[in-house]
């Protein structure tokens, strides 16, 4: 049997671009994770792994031209965002670097020894020590940043451990690209190229994550295929750590005191979140909650004239343009539901973004939970609600979520209880503004009860590091014999918690 | 059908002592989460769960005859070992308080508005929030330190998090003589009494952890047990992390240059490890590499000799002891396996510690998997190694491990290989000395790799209360809508990264 050809396909048209490779058979996979495996001794060192990781970006910088252009062909997201995309990828990659080479995060603890504490306490030294090969699962949503070269690459990389992506077949030849890059750029710092492995193909992910020498996974996508790699990454007879991001609804509160204030420019801008990237962000705001009433009225006459305005678009490939077209179709076939612009096909590659609305009273009633599942692309459900008892129903019934969002007037009563309420069901809360943008920084956190992630860990900023490291105590252990970050000496000095 | 009884059990005559409470069903469970549940936001201030955690340490101490007596009277651990683990499970407590009260545990990270970032970085503010109700699964082997008031009760309090405890069938009597301690501190601190809930019962248990308002749960207990549980934890619709101690063997190897300055000192050193609490500590020595030849037979005396004179033990229950002397006589009959000091049955209610001793080679090439698992009790496997690369065969062959110790000598060419290679077996490494003490500080770790643990927690040490918490980012939110420590005037003072 020969393996299945894997194609690069323009969603602008449907229609197949070039082929790019086959799918990874289980002995390409078991082949691809042994050369990944055998490359951690030499990854463990931090100034080697500092130089690759920002050798990596400036070849991704010198590359753009052919990277945007690759990722545009095959996923309709155009140059400027993806140029974008670049840049932030790029900008984590080299972020990563200084994480490496300032060391904090290898959380370094020392206990000299105390014979008179209760047990007695001996010379007890902990860092944190990677764990192995990490499996990533690419993103359809973001080729770049979330993919190949994105962030569970780069921190997993900046841990010290190899990486097998499963690319997404959403963008196959942008993945080949830049897992070339990415090699290239081991080599120039003097690893073996296999430190970063690429393997196509459904079965071929699930291979991966069963595999007895990965020994963690990353993972951007939907909740049914995250839940599924979850599933057999839990079931091992060695369970791995599952870093999974499935699924977000980001629910949006409006309070009736802000759109007193400002109901045009909120609707306006949510217009322009829910469809950036035509809709197809992880943070997308999918539900939002606004009053009835005439502020309610003008918000969303603002509201659906922005998304009117907003055209047709393209989506990622055929299969997500299906799924939203059918699942636009299920919701708006919903008892009450309302679609004040209509979602759904456009022409036979493009779909119309869309606004539905319901009586948040439904909802609150327990009715439409297919209205509290993400849908998507660029379509968002307004649930119009009478007064602050539905909302507090209506999200005791929401799921986990990357995000909330709370639009309230400058001193609004309601304020502190709406937070309260938006609190536990997300990683992020915003007050005011759109979680579409997710900025790299320190603060940040992205990810939140499930099924928005599977970990309480974050898959943005630095401590996405954490993932893939373990801590380790040495007792009693001679200088000569520790690693020289734990040595009395330090050098090179590392911070100590 | 009327409930299961509880009863507590003399170790020592397998005689019934008294009758405590009654299983849990499933209606219980439920009223002991949502009792629990309840005290959320009564934890919520850290100064009352400081204050909480000192009065219950207090309490604790304070009934040290009546709680060492019960705990004696029920697992047979002996008075001095039990008063002891009183005082390390009192200052535990103590620990933790001083831990919630200096908030560095809360992570925060403050990035003010940079406009000029790309993306914009806006005002992010992230610190760590409890998870919710926490499922502790009491340990056999430390019905103080490991149970009701113990590490994960502690850490999960501190955190914030009400908890659930299910008692350890074995001492029945002391985890409601504690759990009522706590209830009581609780009251004096101002706080709900079902902050801290019992439930006894085995399905108790299983119904605890899918429980949809259990939040997150931690184990300390058997491979078996404890697979069953973290199964249950990652198959419900929203699965919840669960930290567990399952098993581990503790491996030793020790060096021909050991031997060679101090076979003797070794073999009595490891004779008082293994024998220690009845050899039922999760870091018990429980398998020993050591040379063959004139110095390895030395080594091998003296450890025969401290174990013969260590003499008959009561082990925790009558199930432990059973499991115990079927364990080691089917790893006795194995072929090529001897025992210079039989293990098993003494009397009706004792067992005679011992030790198994084989050829490495047979286990350098797949022989005798069963010499690789954890038998609890009084009992060592000493495997005899020609060379080194049978050290390397069979550890090769080893599951994970809570600890792995080598005893080398000073100046010993083979001590950073072998160091190498336990490394990746274990969460706490120890160059001489013995695994079976487990300080409480900054720098130690109690966890490894699977089945060790079940995730990359400890569960001892400050940072243990890292298992009950999620970050959550604040984005733009005014001031006086912040939580106080995330706030520019920061009343009172937390530590910020």
């Amino acid at each position: 049997m020969s393996a299945a050809a894997v194609w690069s396909v323009d969603p602008r048209t449907g229609k197949p671009r070039e082929q790019v490779g086959t799918e990874a058979t289980a002995a390409d996979v078991d082949r691809a994770v042994r050369a990944a495996h055998a490359t951690r001794e030499a990854l463990a060192d931090r100034a080697v792994r500092a130089a690759f990781l920002r050798t990596a970006a400036d070849l991704l910088d010198a590359s753009v031209d052919e990277v945007v252009a690759t990722a545009d062909a095959e996923t309709a997201l155009g140059s400027p965002r993806l140029t974008g995309e670049l840049a932030r990828t790029s900008g984590q990659l080299r972020a990563f670097a200084a994480v490496v080479e300032d060391g904090a995060y290898l959380d370094v603890r020392i206990d000299l020894p105390d014979p008179s504490a209760v047990p007695p306490r001996p010379d007890l030294r902990r860092w944190k020590i990677p764990l192995g090969v990490v499996a990533v699962y690419a993103a359809s949503n973001f080729p770049l940043a979330f993919s190949v070269p994105g962030g569970d690459t780069a921190s997993a990389l900046a841990a010290g451990c190899p990486v097998v992506v499963k690319a997404h077949p959403g963008h196959p030849a942008t993945s080949e690209l830049t897992a070339a890059l990415l090699r290239r750029a081991a080599a120039k710092a003097g690893l073996p190229e296999d430190v970063v492995v690429l393997v196509h193909g459904f079965d071929a992910g699930v291979e991966l994550v069963r595999h007895p020498l990965v020994a963690a996974a990353g993972f951007t996508g939907s909740v049914r295929g995250g839940r599924a790699l979850f599933d057999a990454a839990v079931a091992r007879p060695v369970p791995i750590p599952f870093h999974g991001e499935l699924g977000s609804l980001n629910p949006v509160v409006i309070t009736p005191g802000a759109l007193a204030e400002r109901a045009e420019e909120t609707g306006a801008g949510l217009a322009g979140s829910m469809t950036l990237g035509a809709g197809q962000f992880c943070t997308k705001p999918g539900f939002v909650l606004a009053p009835a009433g005439p502020d309610g009225d003008r918000f969303l006459a603002a509201l659906t004239e922005g998304v009117a305005r907003a055209g047709a678009a393209v989506l990622l490939d055929h299969r997500m343009r299906a799924a939203f077209v059918d699942g636009v179709a299920e919701r708006a076939a919903l008892d009450g539901v309302e679609a004040p612009v209509v979602p759904g096909a456009a022409d036979e590659h493009t779909v119309t973004p869309g606004v539905l609305t319901v009586d948040a009273a439904r909802l609150a009633a327990g009715e439409h939970a297919l209205l509290l599942e993400e849908c998507f692309g660029p379509v968002t459900v307004v649930a119009r609600y009478a007064d602050e008892t539905e909302i507090t129903a209506v999200l005791g019934r929401l799921p986990g979520n990357l995000t909330a969002t709370l639009h309230c007037a400058e001193e609004d009563p309601a304020a502190p209880g709406l937070l309260a309420a938006l609190t536990p069901l997300a990683g992020r809360v915003l007050v005011g503004g759109w979680p579409t943008g997710v900025a790299v920084a320190a603060a940040q956190h992205h990810g939140g009860p499930y099924p928005a992630t599977t970990s309480t860990a974050t898959s943005v900023g630095a401590t996405a590091i954490e993932r893939w490291l373990r801590p380790i105590a040495y007792q009693s252990t001679p200088q000569h014999l520790l690693p020289p970050e734990l040595r009395d000496d330090n050098p090179p000095a590392v911070p100590r918690g």
